[in-house]
């Protein structure tokens, strides 16, 4: 069985899996790194192999019970990994499908998190007004209808959210010698918070040191668009990624893709420059991919585009601009 | 009066439908205005009434054909009307139903304008780098399949995009005294390329002076998330909307709403303030209509929050946050 | 006319000063006006005359005792003027040489203003956290001296300013039929906050209607840079200005210019966009006037450039960059 | 001698030195690093001595005569260092006061660096528009006379610019395990381009990790406000800095300080935030250390204050804020 193939029954099929490896990791409170660097790698995979592991929520698992208080994590955004992954070198791309995500919990916790919010004073937007209290938010996930509840503090409402499970990190070790807190989103990935991080999508990350050191966590059961009051429903989630790397192609920021969309990350601040980046991507990755002049590319995404505006919480704001497939031309050459 | 608007007026209108009152305006090249200001209507509708009426494209209908150029419009985006809405005074909310929009020509224009664009030097960006060539792309209208084709100018690729009439420009004269141009969105809407002003949507504005004055114009058949090249498929449009004037209601900025969701729109820049203003926006008018609590609305929005970002290339940037109504507890009192 | 004047206007003036036309206005509350716009003057100048005035403080003088409270204000901002300027027509520049200013009351205000300040929220960057209470300091002016005196509200603490008096608004009619509340400064100019609109400067602006119609008002005693708690010492002033047309030569925003430096003014948000105004208009302006290449023009403002933030509080935010002359070639041909 | 007395005679007086230890290393292209972190240290000081040390220019002292190339540079801005200083713990602040900086070289070095710049397109504000072409201008030193000499590239001209040697790059070990290029500046310092950091100031920094771990680099010889180009007038420095401890003061961000002002460093983007990290630190300090309110510390500071925006050019852009201590009340007690 071809690793393509693999991939496109790997939820359901009881065939020649033997042919797939699969590499198992049980990340725990004990093994959890909380920056994206160049360090000691937990497991090493082939490209092809698949990943089966799972990640703690955003808090380490931490929160459980009312009367429990953020102080309790012991850091934010604990991460699986890092998992070296042969063959990857600086200048080229690590393809990872994400081919499940079960939540792993019966609840997730949403919080006003100290320093997060787009609409409250942060680290980084800070004001001469008080920082909000501290809330958490308990939401039962009910796995048979595939929902999270939310529960009012304040007021008799509940009201069921559908399931959409993510990794909100999700990214690679940083260039140039760099380590970046779990919390930052940045070329690497990172804590991109993106809903795009789901089944069915991969995710692209440029290579920057061997094996390209892939991390994991912060899993989202859902969330809204701009996770705008700082978190989503955070839960610990059962994760299973097919890793590949493609040799000599080199890109400058994570890109999504799945059969239908094209999909380009920017993540800095102001969202405006966020936006730029993405598109700039976007416009480049049509130009050479699918033959396009840049002029074309860009007056056709001013027709078709689709912005994503995936949060404005995160130390850095995170932006998926795509255009769906349909409105390309024929790919010039798969490569990928 | 056909059946398909008894339909839509069919919630608050127990009467014959004989008695909506239908007012109609021809706009000409030599009746529209380019500023959002305090001057004499066009023509005067009572609160209920509907407009039958049209807008010409954002260049005025003066590029037609390849050779054409953006120099032989006389001014952008020109707006049809204004209309004074009887009863309408300074405090109150003045509600645009919009009953029918249909693309008013058998092709859409898509341009570079100077001093516009996501992704180039603009004239509230300006760089030491040239600008952009100016160009001009034609996309035929297909009526029959409801499509607009784009045509690459450098390659000879083209591609249909369904039609998606709505209007850029929907407004009414600013308060304070101010008079605006036809190119900047803000707290009296203007030019906030926004696709949520279409067919099935009601549009809420603040009333700044009597009778509101009502402007409409710069019709897009269709638009990309961000507007990024800085041209929708720019038309003209025939078009039909209700007008009703809600008394004693104040709001800061402009408002969407249909059966769905209730959305609100921030304009300015950074996109980060507009988006704060529409969050803001949507956290009060879920608080004061739907009775929760702002901080169980900030974290709800939290987790199902839907961000349209219309546009990053008029001189402010307009987002749209919203939520549906299926997340909310029922409506307080229905006053609207 | 005193001695002191004519000392001030000699660099360009040879004939007798008798010569000089000075037209004296006398502002009050019943003749300010609250928008730059196209309307009918109060008075009319030639070329060249001076014009002796006055200005209310920019809560119109309402404010006058402890007890008293913003509300009192009819409107923020009240603006002298507008004065016709004979023989200015769009595409000229008025330029208006600040002869004197001297703080016409015994007493300056600063306040905290609902709406106003860089750290705390506001109309434009609005947080869901409570508003500043509004609060209200007085600051003695003693003429003697030349200072105000901040006295603290919460502590026993009392310091000396020097007093250094501008026009926080100085403006003419915006462009395309546009009309602007005094609390915004734009192209035309208008709410600047620049200490760069004090004694010995000129300001340079684009005519953009007959007469140019220029306005004034907002003076301040002393400001910080960034005005950051939304106020400076407010105060009514009496003034003395001397307005010139000059012919034929465009501009695209306000300008500064005194013996020593030339100043350009960017205008809008984030202040990264009102620095890029105002770099490359400094850019452009040394090419054509003092003859250096645009990259060496830019690359030696990397080495001698001023920024001056004047303030990030009003609904646009205002940087004025400069080079002082002494780092520049002769000019080609001196047209000012 | 005491520490204090050794500082303030330090440039001139050939007393008691002896009772000060004086450290001394030298940089060169084989030791240097470019990422702040904590890593191994090149020498160990303890509170109160003095470096005696030098830093190679951004490019690594690799541009030398026309015809180099920016591509002859091995990495971006080369760092002196790291240096541990005993019994700095997190928690504690490590004091920097320069005592003296040389420029190293008979030349200083002006260049288009690919990506900076702050009216060009660069990495994170990226645009469908051509980079920069890469130029280089060299600035004679004349350290007679203390200047250094601008000379256009495309015109006849050349200016003199007097010599304000400072340090490009001063920081330390980032906090929570990251590791930042040394082309970042952050709440760590780094790459701030502060004209601040300069002879007769203190700079002071969050110790983060035990030592601290100082970097020191990228002279500059002078340079404008915003270093709009991308660059200042690059140089290799001989340095003379003293390091000590301040137990138990725990800072957010870099502060400086010397006998007439104390000032506040805000490191992000936009320059809105920048700007409001760098006010809530200094309202933050006047009221800890100087015992004012802080609505009284903010009104003054909106009267007084001033504002150095250093740099718009690195990934984060810097600003410094400030006030005279001759505008505040005494300090409540001297722990520093």
């Amino acid at each position: 069985m071809n690793c393509r193939l693999a991939v496109v029954c790997a939820l359901s099929c009881v065939c020649a899996w033997s042919q797939t490896n699969v590499v198992k990791y049980q990340a725990t409170i004990g093994n959890v790194k909380y920056v994206y660097a160049s360090t000691a790698p937990v497991a090493r995979l082939k490209s092809g192999d698949i990943l089966d592991t799972n990640t703690l929520d955003c808090f380490g698992d931490a929160i459980q019970k009312p009367g429990d208080t953020l102080s309790q994590a012991k850091g934010d955004n604990p991460l699986t990994g890092p998992f070296y992954v042969e063959g990857a070198e600086p200048g080229d791309t690590l393809a990872v499908k994400i081919l499940d995500l079960q939540v792993n919990s019966d609840q997730g916790i949403g919080a006003f998190a100290p320093g997060f919010g787009a609409i409250n004073p942060t680290n980084y937007t800070p004001m001469l007004a008080p920082a909000l209290p501290e809330k958490i938010w308990f939401f039962p996930i009910d796995h048979a209808s595939n929902t999270a509840t939310f529960q009012g503090l304040d007021s008799k409402f509940s009201v069921k959210i559908p399931l959409h499970p993510f990794f909100g990190c999700i990214g690679v070790a940083p260039a140039n010698g760099e380590a970046r807190s779990s919390i930052v989103p940045a070329e690497f990935g990172g804590n991109m918070d993106s809903p795009e991080a789901s089944v069915g999508n991969t995710v692209y990350f440029p290579v920057n040191v061997s094996g390209g050191l892939l991390y994991l966590g912060d899993g989202h059961a859902a969330m809204g668009d701009g996770e705008v009051a700082g978190t989503a429903i955070e839960v610990p989630l059962k994760a299973r990624v097919q890793v590949s790397v493609i040799k000599g192609q080199k890109i400058n920021w994570p890109r999504f893709e799945n059969d239908d969309a094209i999909m380009t990350v920017g993540a800095y601040r102001p969202l405006d420059d966020s936006l730029r980046i993405a598109f700039t991507e976007l416009v480049g990755w049509i130009h050479q991919d699918y033959g396009l002049s840049e002029f074309d590319a860009y007056e056709l995404l001013s027709q078709v585009a689709r912005i994503h505006l995936n949060e404005m919480v995160d130390p850095n704001y995170v932006v998926v601009a795509s255009i769906e497939k349909k409105y390309l031309p024929a790919k010039k050459h798969d490569n990928r």
